[in-house]
């Protein structure tokens, strides 16, 4: 339960990237083989039975006093991203295996077995889909995206093969509801609300849905040089009128959060008025209710802004997942524990999503976030100290050994 | 001077093209050379003198009763954009040509001899380089622009031997302050006043300078699902709020207009804020010191925007143009052939560059500009009726026939 052995054990999967430059481990590809080898070697020497199931997802299992009774089951994910930070997704695996190391050398028996799973892709780097581990093991994989190429344009079915597994048996990994009392992940916050807070821990609420728009606005192109200002039906302004919308709007509400990352100008010449506009919005809040009246809300204020500058608006759904709220037993649990490493324990929704948007389908969920550097994340400038690291731990540890299903 | 011979004119000219589907017509081509036939063709037919000069412009001459007082200069430019309109830069010397015809049939001689130019190159379509024509008939022609290649590879000084010209010679097409009483152009308005107003025709009163800014505004990138809305440094919204300022200072003065026509959000992902984003402002008014005013005030307000996001801006210079005023007496002589038209005279300035604003180096300059619908330009949308081409050229020849030198 050291932070520095975490740390080691943080670099020596970092260590095994499909490229020598940055960290990238995608699904299915030889250095997730790797990856799962190394862990399952750090689970058996923790006194688990190690497995990899029919997706690919590395599963360790810690007898409990009841081998009968529903397990726990805790983790994370192994995959990552292309030039991914190194604790996004491991630091919980780890983590989780030096709590049932630490069990196992004192010869603890919880009533309950443990697992660990090392979930095989929650990025979906090298297919788009996400998720596909944790769907997987909660019995809501879809077979369709099998089909789905990667850039090289091996499909997904074939990558299975070329790993070992067979798609054709992928239901084999659904676990049911009723076999795990609780699932819990621990997790870097990939934000910035914890180092604010100067707290190395806090529990998550809930993993907040998120809804997505491609909004198009369309006015009138002119030559910037003979269009007089009042003349003018510039898509780019009625956009720009809608970004501060968005800001402001979000803004007036607690963990709500609206964001435009892409905006593009046509025909994007420095000397035409633009014609047309086009800007992503993603909205998310830790209830669907809130972030769902925000968008019927901003909807009628871009219609608005359209309105009054006499260009016309088009907004089209892109993508819609619903917020999954974290069990209140397994928060107070993680409160406690937070509280009794004398840290003032905070509650704060996830931003990101997780795998417990996928296991929620079988058992609840709770979540401990660590706190990391500048709140940064998805980049390999991602930190977190030795010392936060111990701390997560030990709160981990201390719901493990608290938890009274 | 019949409106419908003169789009006879403009249409057999829109005839050659480099490309079969749409008009493009550029500097130093085959349908630059074919064009300059044409054009030669119907001068000669109108009792002038043709010869092209060392740039490729073609010049008709109609002698005056005293063939050693300085001319009037009458023209515009035959070359076009890629996609281009029939009327940008050929009414103006179908025009001319029709009122030197309508002279010679009444045998009616001024003072002073009248030349009609065909520039060669104002658009810059094929090397980037704009106003080559006038520029060298003004005698400013920059040597350094020989070096330029077209898309196809092909220096500027190569495509003049390739047409029949010496690149040693060019300054052999530029003529002498003194050569010439004025300047004066008919052109399309190429923006939507003159049709708002309900007039066919406008006297122009400057051609506007132009200041070009590239503005970069660094914030902090973030996960659009991490990061609340109050611990954000967005650059977009940022960029966002610098667009409205635009707007907002343009709009409250007469014939000042700014224009961001370009815009993009780094790392520009839907799930990212935006760490960076960059923008384009180009900002032009009829007197040079007002633009600069406007763009001391602008760049203020951005900083001012900046401070308060705490993320940091800045501009960089990319183009300025001085604005050209038109001379009075041509000016006055204008407003009196409009009157004489029964039409309300309109003072109005160009947004868009044209080619007085090099022969202002030689000669005193004015302007005629016709309405066009809609105010479109530099789009083969671009549309004049006949009875508004045909009411241009009463008006041309008007000043023509009653300019006192």
């Amino acid at each position: 339960m050291d932070g520095h052995t975490l740390l080691d054990r943080i670099e020596a999967l970092a260590r095994i990237s499909e490229h020598p430059d940055y960290l990238v481990r995608r699904f299915l590809t030889p250095e997730h083989r790797a990856a799962n080898a190394l862990v399952g070697d750090w689970m058996r020497a923790a006194g688990m039975a190690v497995r990899v199931d029919a997706i690919g997802n590395v599963i360790g299992r810690y007898p409990g006093t009841d081998s009968a009774a529903p397990a726990l089951l805790i983790g994370s994910h192994l995959d990552t991203i292309a030039d991914a930070g190194k604790f996004d997704g491991m630091l919980g695996v780890v983590s989780a295996i030096a709590c049932v190391e630490d069990l196992a050398r004192r010869g603890v028996r919880r009533p309950f077995p443990i697992e660990i799973v090392g979930f095989a892709d929650e990025e979906g780097a090298r297919f788009g889909a996400t998720l596909l581990g944790s769907r997987a093991l909660a019995g809501t994989f879809d077979r369709g995206v099998l089909s789905i190429t990667d850039n090289a344009g091996v499909s997904m079915a074939a990558a299975l093969r070329q790993f070992g597994l067979d798609p054709d048996t992928i239901g084999e990994a659904a676990r049911r509801p009723g076999d795990y009392v609780y699932y819990l992940e621990l997790h870097i916050e990939q934000g910035p609300v914890l180092e604010a807070q100067g707290l190395a821990v806090g529990c998550v609420t809930a993993i907040n849905g998120a809804l997505r728009y491609n909004v198009t606005i369309t006015g009138e192109a002119g030559h910037a040089g003979t269009v007089p200002m009042g003349s003018r039906r510039d898509a780019l302004a009625a956009a720009a009128a809608c970004v501060l919308a968005v800001e402001e709007r979000c803004g007036a509400e607690p963990d709500l959060v609206g964001t435009v990352g892409v905006i593009e100008a046509k025909p994007g010449v420095v000397n035409v008025v633009p014609g047309a506009a086009r800007f992503t919005l993603d909205l998310r809040a830790p209830e669907d209710a809130r972030r769902d009246r925000a968008a019927v809300d901003l909807l009628a204020r871009f219609e608005a802004i359209a309105a009054a500058r006499n260009v016309t608006i088009s907004a089209v759904k892109t993508h819609e997942g619903a917020a999954v709220a974290c069990a209140e037993p397994l928060m107070a649990a993680i409160d406690a524990a937070i509280a009794a490493e004398r840290i003032t324990p905070l509650r704060l929704p996830s931003g990101a999503g997780h795998d417990g948007m996928a296991v929620v389908a079988i058992a609840p969920i709770g979540m401990i976030f660590v706190r990391c550097k500048g709140g940064i994340s998805h980049n390999p400038a991602e930190s977190v100290t030795a010392a936060d690291a111990e701390t997560g731990a030990h709160v981990l540890l201390r719901v493990i050994e608290q938890l009274e299903p």
